[in-house]
């Protein structure tokens, strides 16, 4: 049959119902009244068929998205008295940064190329315990979220100390955060031990159930800082209250053998048989890890968290990125604090490093495809935090969590390959506006949620302080 | 002696010939006038003591620095009726971008993650052979051109197809080149073979001689891609013409295999054989280089130039720097194209890849410095270029090359180091103004240069006709 006969065929079983319906009862299609429509842009779903949408809208209702799809599908159906223009611009998921310490922004570059042990003893700690206190990690949670935001973070997970605090900062900033009080085998700025860091933990657990964005978690802080009773009463608190648990993982080569020395099994092993490891766990780097802790970690379900310039820059060493993906582990990606281990919260700039160490390492350029990169800075990075029902994707049913590129820059032409172009060309200066749970975070390149001149003005006082408290000048 | 007396000394031995002479003859100290001061910025000079100078001030005229000192200091010297004020911003040298093949812009992100067999045969080659025309170039070096001030570079390394309208382009852009024609050894989009290359490249040597902004050079593709004759007649070429010669070297493990197995020899040691090496060559990558290809490329006085983007994108492995540093080399940094090798020309990214890249190699956060880093976007790549009379660090009698960054954002702040901040911490971004021999090309983030609205445009444009050209959709 032909096109045209056919055409003609559909159109007149089409109008016939309506030709035989009085006029009064005629089916007028009724369209549904939504918060928000972000129309008309190039959209990167990361949906399970990787559908780009070239000129796509998203129906958004509350904190949510009822609906996603070519414009003229989704303006047949919703309407909204509020329109985002998106036209000529890539539309993509918030990105998902899986492993950071947002107040140590305040000492970044504090003691730069300097030895592990001499950063850490002759600086970090010194200046840590001279000066880490509630309003040191309000600021610097706020200079930490204006640079995540720029570089169009909308979930962050976070370990350090007064959680609480900087949970307050999180939310008021209006992201969404997974943030664990650290939990370490010695005094810490907040806590001067064990049972004063749990009874604090438990507070802030209950402090934090039912909030809409933030996720309060629990953050022993790794197997080389904390004792066997330590790692297993912070995963009993944890599992309590079903909060999340943080912990770093395998970073260190001297970390591995210490633990295989004093255990006799990998941390990861180690771990598993404390009955620690499960589908709420979050590790961070897993660099040292081998093929048995690789299955280990898949096999529990655990997030894992790739943190590529904080390796490199401390010379820790070049996770198994491909081994740890051909596994089926849930991998994601990550700035690290941005003090010693990094020095921004640039995630836009941690994908092209996951991509370019894998491919440098293994002498092949496709070990780790753009593609994949983005993956791991969107749903991958919600498998690691176990909130793909939530975030990662922009699909019907979850997070109106996104983020608008601006194509028309230096950076954005030609366009080829939008993943290439995401990962490769594109940087947080074309991050142009983001939004968070249906709320505009940043319009235009302006935050609207931190008075940013105040935040640099205390960035700088607090330079000075940290300065003056370790005697330099 | 103390201090108040000695003052009192100098102050009345300084005082007495004042006293003595009569008023009217009074040395009146003469404030001499120039062209611009840049005042009371953090001037990072690069010079041989690497001196900081936090209020400092420079005098310009004409396209020379003439006196750079604290502010106090110059401004008893030198007077202007223009005044540039850096208060609170970062002045560096102008970044040295030592590789790169400027049009090579409107391919980016053509075909990525390839095997570098099947993207150079199946799209760059085709590709450039359908489209690559002096328009293309022109176009694609104001693309080129445009991101690079964006990063701050003020000088570069070209080598590509149609260089004299590369060339053209770059002087309208007010940006200092070392430019050299591509010679290779099969048909190239502008010469269909080896003699009318020749001859095109001796026109262009002709051309630009004595230029104040353009260097044309000849670039000799490679030894791969080269017989022995063509290397040895455009060598023969630049040198009757005092004119720089530019080579790829050792950029994979199959192209020195490949020498071994034809000559007996290395790359490097084949052109030394040949008469080649020499302090007019600039050799890009130099990946695959032994012990004795490092001290043959240190004792010719060969620039070097580090690609870490490229190498790490591409998986052509690991340049070693620190030996080359070590051995004496002059070594500098390049983005390389911006089609396959990267996929963009910020050379503001290159600095902390170079260092994370040999940090994480050598298993040394120590292995390369910040400080080191910058020298080689800076005094180091003006040594590689043999240009560091003239540019790579701010000091009286060189080419007033310059760049203002903005600390007034949280990439700024704090500041605890200033090598550490540019390097790890601020972006291309944060660069504000950019001065290339006492012009102004970029201000307050404005090309002043270029339409860059139209080369938006344009690149588009050219992206549409290369997809049809390959029958991509």
């Amino acid at each position: 049959m032909c096109c045209a006969l056919l055409n003609r065929l559909l159109l007149v079983s089409c109008l016939l119902p309506l030709c035989l319906t009085p006029l009064s009862m005629r089916a007028v299609p009724q369209k549904r009244h939504v918060d928000l429509l972000v129309v008309g842009g190039i959209v990167v779903t990361m949906d399970a068929e990787r559908r780009v949408i070239e000129n796509g809208t998203l129906a958004i209702d509350g904190d949510t998205i009822v609906a996603i799809g070519p414009r003229a599908d989704v303006e047949t159906r919703f309407i909204s008295s509020r329109r985002l223009d998106a036209t000529g611009k890539l539309v993509l998921p918030g990105l998902i940064n899986g492993h950071t310490h947002a107040p140590m922004t305040l000492l970044r570059g504090l003691a730069d190329d300097a030895s592990l042990h001499d950063w850490l003893n002759n600086y970090i700690f010194p200046a840590e315990a001279r000066n880490v206190t509630p309003d040191f990690v309000a600021w610097g949670t706020r200079l930490a979220d204006l640079e995540m935001m720029h570089s169009g973070v909308t979930t962050y997970a976070d370990m350090y100390y007064f959680e609480d605090d900087i949970a307050r900062e999180t939310k008021a900033a209006g992201m969404r955060g997974v943030l664990a009080e650290t939990i370490i085998g010695f005094p810490a700025p907040d806590n001067k031990d064990f049972a004063h860091a749990l009874a604090y933990t438990e507070k802030f657990l209950n402090h934090w159930k039912g909030d809409p964005l933030i996720h309060a978690a629990v953050g022993p802080h790794s197997v080389y800082t904390c004792s066997k009773d330590l790692l297993a009463e912070s995963a009993e608190l944890a599992r309590r209250y079903h909060a999340p648990i943080l912990i770093h993982l395998s970073e260190s080569k001297p970390e591995v053998d210490e633990s295989r020395a004093k255990y006799g099994v990998s941390p990861a092993a180690y771990l598993d048989e404390l009955g620690f490891l499960g589908a709420d766990v979050l590790a961070a780097h897993c660099i040292w890890v081998d093929g048995h802790d690789v299955a280990l970690l898949a096999r529990h379900d655990v997030g894992c968290v790739h943190n590529p310039s904080s390796n490199m820059l401390l010379a820790s060493g070049v996770a198994p990125v491909t081994q740890m993906i051909a596994a089926g582990v849930r991998l994601g990606l990550g700035t690290d604090g941005s003090a010693g281990g990094n020095h921004d919260l640039d995630l836009m700039e941690e994908m092209p490093r996951a991509a370019e160490l894998q491919k440098v390492t293994h002498r092949d350029p496709q070990a780790l495809l753009a593609e994949q990169a983005f993956a791991m800075a969107t749903i991958d990075g919600a498998r690691a935090l176990h909130m793909e029902d939530q975030v990662g994707s922009l699909e019907p049913g979850k997070k109106a969590d996104l983020v608008l590129l601006n194509l028309d820059t230096p950076d954005g032409v030609p366009l080829y390959n939008v993943y290439s172009q995401i990962v490769y060309a594109l940087k947080a200066r074309d991050v142009e506006t983001v939004m968070i749970g249906g709320r505009m975070i940043m319009e235009n390149r302006r935050i609207l949620t931190i008075d940013e001149a105040e935040v640099l003005h205390k960035a700088r006082e607090y330079g000075d302080r940290v300065r003056k408290s370790l005697d330099l000048h």
